[in-house]
């Protein structure tokens, strides 16, 4: 197919066979981070900058070194040491590094929706980075990638997705994603973390994590938010979430053969216990490795829509 | 003519022709900018180091970029997580690292004169990207780029600075840039934001920006600091400078061929009412991408001086 | 010799003829930033990660310039800002960053022994940029190479250490490396400053540094940490450590051949005075120039290792 998106703001505006249409790029691209000489010349020139309004390592790092594969310009700006303190709009800063000649901005923001109103101001290309509690396409396609990679296909598969289901753009991206993709989602965890309405999204709520690993093929497994929880109170207590939903040895003992994920960075011994990060059914660092690849495939395809 | 100088400190140094001669070689590297492949080889192997010790975004990021699209080597310093927490002095930070061989220094300072000290301690280039409330050579340079190239001359244009001319180094680099070209300068605000015996720069004081807009050709609207004016009450209110100061479509009703200039971030509503800021008689964007174009044309002549 | 070492974590466990190598590899280096074109292709596609868990400039700097030289990509990354904050650990970030493909990472933090875990942790090499108080191997080994250039040897040569002994993860780098290479290490300063036994790394412990001045061919000064004495008050003033132990060129006078040295940032007026400092006999800024030498080296060596 031939790729006509100027931005990649969510998973929820994405047909299938875009979607597909990146992960079969990020094919051709991940080759590129296992040889010696980790560069191809496909941006050489272009100007990519990432704009990131909250603090994050892995993407940030991502995004960049993407880039700098693919032999782009990278610049990087946060909210620390800039006129973002100076209380300068998101948008008016946003055009200020437009006029200097950029092709694509990588944004993460802590408001939802921040990246479509960037994408109506400039004519750069948008990359959502992460928006508030909505949506983080790119680590949506780096679980379908991975997935996709690790048991050979997304369609039919029975995938639960565990944890703050309510507050978590990484579980809102792979819901689109995988529904899209024809794989049977399920969201699991305490009444309180999972958003009313929900069924809406064509997934099935459940509150037994032990049966969705006796029924499913992937455990996505979120990160608790511990910073979060700390003003909100939305469980009883850690102690007691661990016990409900924390994933251990023990748990997954039936099921050697699920596949278990996770974002990053882990809380080990809360939502994963150490053995299982580490363990032979985690594909964390894939995740990690694959999310390169993925967004390679994504600057690749913007810097050249028609 | 053979450019000659080691660093760019201050406009009030350079003679007409050499503020032409940058004019002019930005003329051949502003087209770089808006090819797909904005990049040339010119500082190839050259390190340019960004030590900025005051918060910026878009004339940090415009310098880098600007290195980078000469294919310099850049580095960027700033005030935190470095050893000036340390309480080492300017000057001795900055000989440790021109001993890493550094070709270019790029200096932000909150002292008026730190780029000149720095000049004598230093054996490679120095260029003044603000000092204190004195000198923004370079930001005096792209506005008179974008005045040259939207009016198509600067000799003989009416030009009026307006805003707190006191604390301001764009509105000194300015006056001493469009004096030595030709240019008539008034200088409009508040008396507590226009230094006494300003005149003997060349210029004429105003206090009344509607007869500025009648007989002027370009406004060059500064930014109030609000921070700085919490402390000090330089004028009674915002409210109050709005009323008097502010520049509004309503204002500039009878002048719709005014050129419109803001060196950024803009105050919304404040120093420039939103329609003007955005409207068409409106040149900012142009003056950063203009930078851009500078910024390049100064590492270029200061890197090949004979 | 063949270079067989995938990390370098400390002088403590090199062979004399390992730093010798590493020396000798710099003098092929040293040469390349004093042309106009200071780049090599050496490490072309190779990605160099800076991890500075404490607050750095010129050995960040250093670090990231000699990756640049050799032509390498280069990430850095510091605590604020990043997901350190979130309470990942040091090996989960690491295990991450490396799944992105990196060839070799550069560790600074402030645990002793950090980068021996790390190396334990990683398939890609780990430089040690200074843990804690225990070792910092590219600082010993460009005093190293600063003495050999300047002194012409190492062997049998008397080396003076100065200053805060005990706290000093140059003072142990120097030790190791310079008694390796056969010079006598004289450890000088207050009874506080010295760590008991410090006699079985094979130096003499002195607490007269007049006698050192008289006796040795080399005094390398270490900073004095006034942010540490703050708390810990290990000598009883300030002034009376520079009337004890502070290099004037009043004590210098019988010893005109005398090398000084520096790690820097030196703390004028204190463990040198101004005039030493900047004097004919300090070879400070040369240690700064060699360390680019050094570094680019060592990251060859580590990225070409059999």
């Amino acid at each position: 197919m031939q790729w006509k998106r100027k931005h990649l703001l969510g998973l929820e505006e994405l047909a299938a066979d875009e979607i597909m249409h990146i992960l079969e790029t990020a094919d051709t691209f991940k080759e590129v981070s296992t040889r010696s000489i980790k560069k191809v010349p496909a941006l050489q020139g272009r100007t990519v900058v990432n704009m990131f309004y909250e603090a994050s390592t892995r993407t940030n790092l991502s995004f960049q070194l993407a880039a700098r594969r693919l032999s782009a310009d990278t610049l990087a700006f946060s909210k620390q040491g800039t006129s973002v303190a100076k209380g300068e709009t998101l948008v008016d800063t946003a055009r200020n590094i437009e006029a200097m000649g950029v092709d694509i901005m990588v944004l993460r923001h802590q408001s939802s929706g921040a990246p479509w109103l960037l994408a109506q101001h400039v004519k750069c290309s948008v990359v959502n980075a992460g928006d508030g509690q909505h949506e983080h396409p790119t680590q949506g396609l780096l679980d379908l990638y991975t997935i996709r990679e690790v048991a050979g296909k997304i369609e039919g598969l029975k995938v639960a997705i565990v944890g703050d289901i309510a507050h978590s753009r990484v579980a809102r991206s792979n819901i689109w994603g995988l529904r899209k993709l024809g794989a049977y989602v399920m969201v699991v965890g305490p009444p309180t973390l999972i958003p009313l309405e929900i069924e809406r999204m064509g997934v099935e709520v459940c509150h037994d994590i032990d049966r969705a690993i006796r029924e499913c093929d992937v455990l996505n497994v979120l990160r608790i938010q511990l910073e979060r929880q700390a003003g909100e109170n939305s469980f009883p207590s850690i102690r007691e979430y661990i016990q409900l939903f924390g994933l251990t040895a023990e748990r997954l003992r039936k099921r050697p053969d699920l596949i278990v994920m996770h974002p990053g960075p882990v809380n080990r011994g809360i939502e994963l216990s150490p053995e299982v990060a580490d363990g032979p059914q985690s594909v964390i660092l894939r995740q990690v490795a694959n999310g390169l690849a993925v967004r390679m495939a994504v600057l690749f395809l913007l810097a050249n829509v028609a």
